[in-house]
């Protein structure tokens, strides 16, 4: 029987200014998806992680998505699914992406490649779907083409690739809980046109900067008048890990996805470090665990491991 | 004396999507304007067009703009300015920027250049503030920069300029009235987040489009789902003019400033004429005269004659 093995990225979501629309794969952390071919139809799912995830594959994320991409081929056939999930659910930085973009590139390779990116994108989403409740490719879309991604449209999957200079990224998990249901439910319905513009401005700027691989400008453009000052608001320590990061160097950073990981992109190594110095102080004080990575671009999202 | 003669073009601003944060410099129409040094201080204005501008210089769009120059310069002399203008005040093309941005870049360059594009950028909105009253720099700064301009910041004015691919232009200027401060009255104060979204996830696209030299991409980007839907019922044949340009290969466009002139982009100047001729069919049937233009982008925006 033939079988693969893929690390499946963590990803950041919701770029400060680039909500909903900006998305990019990071190194780590990352899921270990393996698949196996097997005679017997059906999915068969088993976790080795301590998340209590449901294995019964259509209340699993990676069941659903792979279902929905076995589906579209008419496949007779099934799979042995081993999932070792190192992306806490619920963490922000795209856990449900990780495990439905994984198993549908991974199967999609084992299978010789029937599809192509967009395609297994619209797979994945049926997983996402079931994670979230709403359609949202900007976790995915990252995890599936890599590197950095700009989500133009949902309805159509119109996904446009990024190039960006090297840039090196701490996040730190507070392990707090925040529901993304009700961080989504305090964002206003109606924003001001002047703060829309500027945050439109700032989107313009970010991905001007990223393309011209201009780090003054990315850094001018890191700001986030809308989504920010509501939700950061959840996050003890926010501000206190904002100010500091961008004193020891941060370009800018934010709030990934809907929370609580925070995010801080810097030119070098050495400053992500002291990055991750500065946040680990704010939370040691406030007596909150964390988790807390340093790392850069996955520019290939998920990826075969031989 | 001294003397310099320069044409400082027409502007389109608002470009869909990037409303109050792109500009683009027009190759027509432009104004003329012709500077000479003299010993008396003060500046002497000469119009050579039948738009009946005040010429003093104090309630002067260019004489303002010169002084404030001036002021900085603490100059002991003097000038006298002839302004043909033939961009229409009133057009949506940026006919007080032209003379605003002219007139500096003019002075400037007479002067040994003494001041950096950002500085007379600021000199410039010195006369756009006579002209409006408030400070946009989304006409003045691609007649000072050249080519397509972001505005990422007006107090800062941090301006980026981005490269694009040819195009071709093609604006009609029916001549109806549109008062900017009516134009501005109607816009919503506040508008829907998800709207809001869908603008900026175009911007994004609209940017990179142009830096990636992607027309299929700044075509499905072209959308404005929040200022057009409104000012495009104050300009009769609006919705007739954008449906029948795209339909014989327009990439997209719309109100340029605050109206009434409409742009459309194309990749190449048969498409263009095409649709200046589908543009003159919609205002012939309507009984509304007008002026058309088929240019490109002025990549120097005010510019020396020889």
């Amino acid at each position: 029987m033939q079988s693969i093995k893929v690390k499946s990225p963590a990803t950041l979501s919701n770029l400060c200014c680039g909500f909903d629309i900006l998305g990019i794969a990071l190194k780590e952390p990352f899921d270990i998806i393996e698949l196996t071919q097997r005679d017997q139809k059906g999915i068969n799912i088993q976790h080795l992680d301590d998340f209590s995830l449901p294995t019964d594959p259509a209340k699993n994320i990676a069941g659903v998505a792979l279902q929905s991409m076995l589906d579209a081929l008419n496949y007779t056939h099934g799979f042995d699914v081993i999932i070792e999930k190192k992306i806490k659910p619920g963490s922000g930085i795209g856990s449900s992406a990780a495990s439905a973009a994984g198993i549908v590139v991974a199967a999609n390779q084992l299978l010789g490649n029937p599809f192509n990116k967009k395609q297994l994108l619209s797979f994945a989403m049926e997983g996402e779907v079931l994670a979230s409740g709403s359609r949202h490719a900007d976790n995915l879309a990252p995890c599936v083409y890599g590197g950095l991604v700009l989500i133009r449209d949902t309805a159509s999957l119109d996904i446009i690739e990024i190039n960006t200079p090297p840039l090196f990224i701490t996040v730190i998990h507070p392990q707090i809980e925040i529901k993304t249901s009700f961080a989504r439910k305090i964002l206003p319905t109606e924003i001001p046109l002047r703060s829309a513009v500027t945050q439109w401005a700032n989107v313009a700027g970010l991905v001007t900067g990223f393309l011209q691989l201009d780090y003054a400008l990315i850094s001018r453009s890191l700001h986030d008048v809308i989504i920010e000052p509501v939700r950061s608001k959840l996050i003890p320590g926010f501000d206190d890990v904002k100010k500091k990061s961008i004193d020891v160097g941060a370009l800018g950073g934010g709030i990934s996805g809907s929370g609580p990981s925070l995010f801080m992109f810097s030119e070098n190594e050495k400053i992500a470090n002291q990055i991750e110095l500065e946040m680990k102080t704010v939370y040691n004080q406030l007596g909150i665990d964390y988790k807390t990575y340093v790392t850069t671009i996955s520019n290939k999202g998920v990826e075969e491991i031989i």
